[in-house]
């Protein structure tokens, strides 16, 4: 609601030059402009398993939200598609540069700019990593609730895919926690939407909007993030199953207790197997039970009261008895997040095993039994693995994908992604479409809903400068 | 995702006639479509308190979503101006019919389709009442949090609006609670948006760009809300205290408490000598107290435990004491019901005390005493009174304007508002901008914003028919 700014005026030499680089230069600083063999292998990528690494013809590092709205009118001026670039973790190809391009780098747009113990929220810079606001936010008591697996992920990247993670379950997505954006728009023009508000009933929602549009609408430069009071107390509970069935059914009954896990995953026995051996993680659990086991259930449970958190506990393993857990282990301090830490890194462990995709189909959370079993019959068929683990409690399955032929794995995740529709759900939880979904998006979805998310595209940006290439053609 | 349903083809007689009237009466048959005397006062008007009423030249009462969509696409065909209507209980002005358009009222649509126990949630027509919908999601033991004021308000205008309410401290406003909707275009088109899922990175996110749009980019036919398991037990706490900034200055440390209350309001002195004499409440307070009161702070908690209860009431308590309550009182059953509706009731007091207008601020809660006492100020110098009570938890102030005298309201209003702006928040939190504000946010909105907004209208409304005159011109 603040009066906008208006970017430009930003020259440094003596005269507007005509080429593209030098504008940008101008910019950002000719030491924060990079060309050619200047610019890193790093940029040409995020970690997408299926796109090909392809550096940006510009690199620009801005160092304020005006020469990043400054960089976008120079580059609609000159029509050069732009990409935006958090700490390149996305799973989506979003990230992705295009070869005659700019990439735009929020590194050193990495700063907290405000932690605000009043109103529980924070104000930082796009470019800053998780573990920089957590440290920042653990020191006054307070928490940023959106835990992705990887944690050198940027905020503003997070807000680009909507990023979710194992605690949103209890806390919700990026979306449900931010509170508001200042961001940069394809015309040069910086805006500031929502604010250290809860709620806004002011006209359209462009915080929400912009959120999870992949850098395709607006390039967020400030972002206000909501906190919540750390709580003092966890636990974390590992429960094998001889059964998936049994381990999706049970999801629903533990989120109907009322104890409000924070974290309510699943993990398969191959991925639980990789992600040990990987993590060297040693849980206590006896062979016969392993052996046997089929899936696991890890719940998360926190509590301001340790008593409390005690009596929690204590009815969640009542609770996992009932619905068929083998066993029920309460994980102590450093096994409790070794386990975590090893859930988190399930995707290196994918990716180190051989996973050709990894992929996050969203279904209704009751529905996981029938799609899991779909998935698996699909994936036999093509003599292909659909492997994995997910936030249960949010209905979000991480599969990955091994299969190696380009022509059947399209036919295996165009059928999977199908599966997901069919059952009520969608292609993308929380990684988003990017690049690497696109086709897959483009042939499932409503054309009616296309065209007028094209034109919403076109609303922000008239030209089509930003990150063209995802989400649409 | 699922694939679109077109409407049209829906012809009763045996030829299309030329006639408006007549065009409408073939969608939802005749005897659902009124012009002229056939229509009561009721449908001339929502309760915005500042807006004349003025009856629509065609009503008509839908039955379904192709219903609804066909009629859309009549109007856009015959260029007639579109007004949506749930309950007709918003106070913005955004039901407020054009004497020119076509009013659709949901009446007919008013169905709970599913309550869905495994899911956690239900799906819902938007005529359908909160009250209808609390009733049947009691049954299952779940609860749609959402609870503005008036609860013969419906699901599809609280989506218009973004309605919030008391319980919005701890759930949400309905931008958080709503997963999916089915929505008509003005091109006549039927989408699905969003669904029975929590999380969702498939492309812009269209529910929460309808959701907050007022009726002005398409029409919500089916609305997919989320639902909590319902506390077993609750408890509200009632503390006077003898300064309305002490009250302000204890909302943080309530909430950074971890006690994490369902229900956190202020309520000054006189509106709770108002709702306590209009509603014949009788809480118990001393004679001694109340004379001094200047502001009382209304805390609900719950839990699905009452030991834990009686714990979290009595840390409440002595907290509220540390913070400068005069006294604590713990409400039973009756009583605390009895506050909550009184307060809930406190717009129907403000107008039955004659109040020229009821607006309701949202600021950062932090910033809740500078702008109260900006406001005090500001409506002391139009000699004019301001008065209230809040969703103390949101920074969101609802205040009841006294200045009989209009274009000194018009001004006391808009620097009330720019205050509000000024302070970090925005024009309306929960109400809207409908007809009434929009005057205000045009003069006080961004124009880069505004000229933004309008172009996302017009990829949704190319002719302009849906809701002309709110938001915009």
């Amino acid at each position: 609601m603040r009066g906008h700014e208006r970017a430009g005026g930003i020259v440094m030499g003596d005269e507007v030059p005509s080429g593209t680089a030098t504008r940008f230069a101008e910019v950002v600083g000719k030491q924060h402009l990079l060309t050619g063999d200047e610019i890193s292998a790093d940029y040409a990528s995020d970690e997408a398993l299926t796109e090909s690494p392809r550096k940006p013809r510009y690199l620009a590092k801005p160092g304020t939200a005006e020469e990043v709205a400054a960089l976008l009118a120079a580059a609609a001026e000159h029509r050069v598609p732009v990409t935006a670039r958090g700490s390149g973790s996305g799973l989506s190809g979003a990230a992705n540069p295009r070869e005659d391009g700019l990439l735009v780098s929020f590194e050193r747009m990495n700063a907290v700019l405000e932690v605000d113990t009043e109103n529980h929220v924070a104000v930082v810079q796009p470019g800053v990593t998780l573990s920089e606001l957590d440290e920042k936010t653990a020191a006054a008591g307070l928490a940023y609730t959106v835990y992705p697996g990887e944690l050198s992920a940027s905020v503003g990247g997070n807000v680009g895919t909507n990023a979710g993670g194992m605690r949103a379950v209890k806390y919700g997505v990026t979306r449900h926690n931010v509170l508001g954006l200042q961001a940069a728009l394809p015309s040069g023009e910086l805006i500031r939407t929502g604010g250290k508000i809860a709620k806004i009933s002011t006209g359209y929602d462009l915080t929400q909007l912009i959120i999870g549009s992949e850098g395709t609408l607006a390039l967020a430069t400030e972002v206000i993030v909501k906190l919540y009071p750390r709580p003092a107390h966890g636990a974390t509970v590992l429960a094998p199953f001889n059964d998936l069935d049994q381990v999706m059914r049970a999801v629903p009954k533990i989120l109907s207790s009322g104890l409000a896990p924070s974290i309510l995953e699943y993990i398969d026995t191959l991925t639980m197997a990789a992600i040990s051996y990987n993590e060297k993680l040693t849980l206590g659990i006896p062979d016969a039970i392993r052996d046997t086991a089929q899936a696991y259930l890890v719940v998360g449970l926190e509590n301001r009261d340790h008593d409390r958190l005690d009596g929690d506990v204590e009815r969640l393993g009542e609770l996992l008895g009932e619905l068929g857990a083998v066993d029920v282990y309460v994980l102590e301090g450093p096994s409790a997040r070794s386990l975590i830490e090893a859930r988190e890194k399930a995707f290196w462990t994918a990716k180190a095993a051989g996973a050709d995709d990894v992929i996050d189909v969203v279904v209704p959370r009751a529905a996981m039994p029938e799609f899991l079993a779909k998935t698996r019959e699909l994936a036999a068929a093509a003599e292909s693995g659909a492997l994995g683990c997910g936030h249960a409690g949010d209905g979000n399955v991480h599969l990955a994908i091994f299969c190696k032929d380009p022509a059947k794995r399209r036919k295996l995740l165009h059928d999977i992604f199908a599966a997901g529709i069919a059952a009520g759900g969608a292609i993308s939880g929380e990684h988003g479409i990017g690049q690497s979904k696109k086709d897959h998006f483009l042939e499932l979805e409503d054309p009616v809903k296309v065209e007028l998310l094209r034109r919403i595209k076109q609303a922000f940006d008239p030209h089509g400068i930003l990150n063209p290439g995802v989400l649409f053609d």
